[in-house]
């Protein structure tokens, strides 16, 4: 069973995309081939995406499906004369959230993910950016003081990506710092970290997958040996426990799903809405 | 006027936020307190949510909005009542769904920004993102054959935030190189990007705004004068007309924006779905 599902927005789709995936995964026995057309933002472009979606549907078992977040209703109408089932976001839910609200919309385009410059809020995520990239690894500028968390784990347990998706995402401040061999053999708390305890969070990794991603980077070193991974996440695991760390096993989760988890665990606040 | 937003899933809640976000943006004039309640994915847990919601709601001018993204149909049944405005996604949209694709749902939970291990998504996500570190601000290694996009522009036009999302988000390959003032003075291409020109993609911002966020970095300096903002911008865009390399203003835009309109602008497409 293959069918395309279209993704259209008059901003960026990425909320389109958010409502469709999750739409999606719960119909496994299908092949959705997933296509995202953003900044439909005029009715002739949308007249060119209609056809697209009617050319594409041409060799599918089925219409194509569209998911829109659409505002502007000439638009929004314009993509409804395609030859598809469509999910209509904005159609469905803006008038029934007008009478629980009791008033009108603003109908204005493309305004979720578009900047907001009276709340900071870009300049919030840049700084964080910056943050986490001056406290990558823990070798370089140590504004421990600073952080709203302090990422830790082992060498490939997914610190930096967690930490750049915290900034990005939440404009949280997040510092990481990777426990080395000679932290592990210390079998403390390393140093670095001991005055900002309360903000430390902890991620593992299975050791086998952990030798897996270690092998992309250094292929047959001792450093990628299960031997090696075995041992480093054990003890820091033990580590962890001994000193009351919270941490999480990372093995089954994207990056967002870190991201979030480590947030709901210590109850750090997002900076930006 | 002031009332109560939560969204609520059983994952990350990152689906049903986009969802939210972008319909309340409709209504300007009210003032929303925004709170997310993930990992919803018990019966219990929708109780203690519904406590939540309807304690909310005292003060407001007005029932809460739920904005939900929840699989589960029991967890939905609670979560409803909660004396809210409920803004129901599945329960709104999966039946249609269903016949339209003729086919039952799997009613799996939390998925839509769950690891799927298939199809490497994880992988190239963080390879992506290793790759923006090591090739980030043009002064490190320079893998620019292996770049899918290579962004360029002036200090602080947003070079690394666009980056590390189109990795983050897109499993996209992205380099950064700074110009800088040598550069400009060359009134050309610069000679590293030059093998490259077929990938380079230019950014740029209003003088005025550059200023202010080049003082924020160091204060009353040269380097974040009006005057040297102003000279660097006129003169990067003049590169960038003279060369034919595509370019965009960020001074509107997030960093959700840039990096969508970068990849319609470039026909770069995604390497994760």
């Amino acid at each position: 069973m293959k069918r395309t599902a279209f993704f259209i927005s008059d901003g960026t789709g990425i909320t389109a995309e958010g409502i469709g995936q999750s739409l999606l995964a719960q119909f496994e026995n299908i092949e959705f081939v997933r296509i995202t057309i953003p900044y439909i933002d005029s009715v002739e472009k949308a007249r060119n995406a209609v056809e697209r979606i009617n050319k594409a549907a041409e060799g599918d078992d089925g219409k194509p499906i569209i998911f829109d977040t659409l505002v502007n209703s000439d638009v929004r109408e314009e993509i409804a004369k395609a030859n598809a089932f469509k999910v209509d976001v904005f159609g469905t839910f803006l008038a029934p959230l007008e009478a629980a609200l009791d008033t009108k919309s603003t109908y204005k385009v493309g305004k979720s993910h578009s900047i907001n410059k009276n709340t900071g809020a870009y300049e919030k995520r840049i700084e964080a950016v910056n943050y986490a990239l001056d406290n990558d690894d823990g070798a370089r500028i140590r504004m421990y003081d600073e952080a709203d968390i302090i990422i830790t784990g082992v060498s490939r347990s997914g610190k930096t990506p967690t930490c750049l998706y915290l900034a990005l995402q939440y404009g949280l401040k997040a510092a990481n710092y990777p426990i080395t061999e000679e932290d592990i053999n210390d079998q403390k708390i390393p140093a670095p970290l001991k005055p900002f305890k309360s903000k430390i969070f902890g991620l593992t990794i299975d050791p086998e997958r952990l030798a897996v991603i270690r092998n992309e980077r250094k292929p047959n070193s001792r450093y990628s040996s299960i031997k090696q991974c075995n041992y480093e996440v054990e003890e820091v695991e033990l580590m962890y426990r001994r000193e009351r760390i919270p941490y999480l096993n990372t093995t089954d989760y994207s990056v967002e799903e870190i991201a979030t988890r480590v947030m709901v665990e210590t109850g750090v606040e997002r900076r930006v809405k």
